[in-house]
């Protein structure tokens, strides 16, 4: 479960776009990140499970990926709901984002057990597109970089394929 | 489950190195993505389960970028395993690689409820590390290309952290 993110943007999606296996607070069997916040960052804070597993004693990169991936486009959505002049907590819905690409760079091998924090930096790329810049943390070491291109959820999504 | 590839470098992996949440055979609550040849390319094919959700009917990012960053550690493992003069079902032990960068292009809505296959082409940009440049496909439609810049683990591998 993650934690530590009192007014989470994932709090303010509609619930049909509440079943992301990474973000979505309805889903019970995925991860339920929780993206808010940390002055002009965004942070998304979560513990690995047991069987998230790399090799023995170190967390699989596939999560890490997920997390990066969630904490852009919940950053994109947290950057576009100020932008229009709200903020969780404040019972507006937010904006949906997708991811239009995924960067990771692994830095470190990263130790399981521990909470990992994610801090975003959002750019904004154009009025409905923005990059976010990733650190993925264990402690005080940096384990994973990563960069989000989110654009916002397009009306017609899925609906062509 | 993972199907459809019969001869796996997952399988030649030491058991101590069998425990990944993607493609680990030893863990029971992960992924087990199941990677082989098919001629020069290489191929891993899953179905995401129904929680893999992104919005209801389409699949997780997560899950499309945990897919091809195990199947480029697998597909360099094999890579590097033919250059040794093996190839999975030989009996030998093959060796693992560590993900040193992962890029996704997310290009459509991937649906749910149809199998993924991950293709593979593999670049050797090192003796000990290789690129590989993935398609993955539901059906005949490419809903998500990507790279992989994975490197022969270490031995070290951990021990500094």
């Amino acid at each position: 479960m993650s934690s530590d993110v009192l007014h989470a943007i994932q709090d303010c999606y509609p619930d049909d776009f509440s079943w992301c296996y990474g973000c979505g607070r309805l889903n019970e069997l995925g991860h339920q990140f929780r993206t808010g916040w940390n002055g002009d960052q965004t942070v998304t804070i979560y513990t690995p499970k047991a069987e998230h597993t790399a090799i023995p004693g170190f967390v699989y990169g596939g999560l890490i990926a997920s997390l990066i991936d969630c904490h852009g486009t919940g950053s994109a959505s947290l950057a576009l709901h100020r932008k229009n002049g709200h903020e969780p907590g404040d019972g507006e819905e937010a904006p949906r984002f997708v991811t239009a690409s995924l960067q990771v760079n692994f830095q470190k091998p990263t130790p399981q057990g521990q909470p990992l924090k994610a801090m975003g930096t959002i750019e904004e790329i154009h009025p409905k597109k923005f990059a976010i810049h990733v650190e993925v943390f264990s402690g005080d070491v940096c384990c994973a970089t990563g960069k989000v291109v989110a654009a916002k959820m397009p009306e017609s999504f899925g609906q062509s394929t």
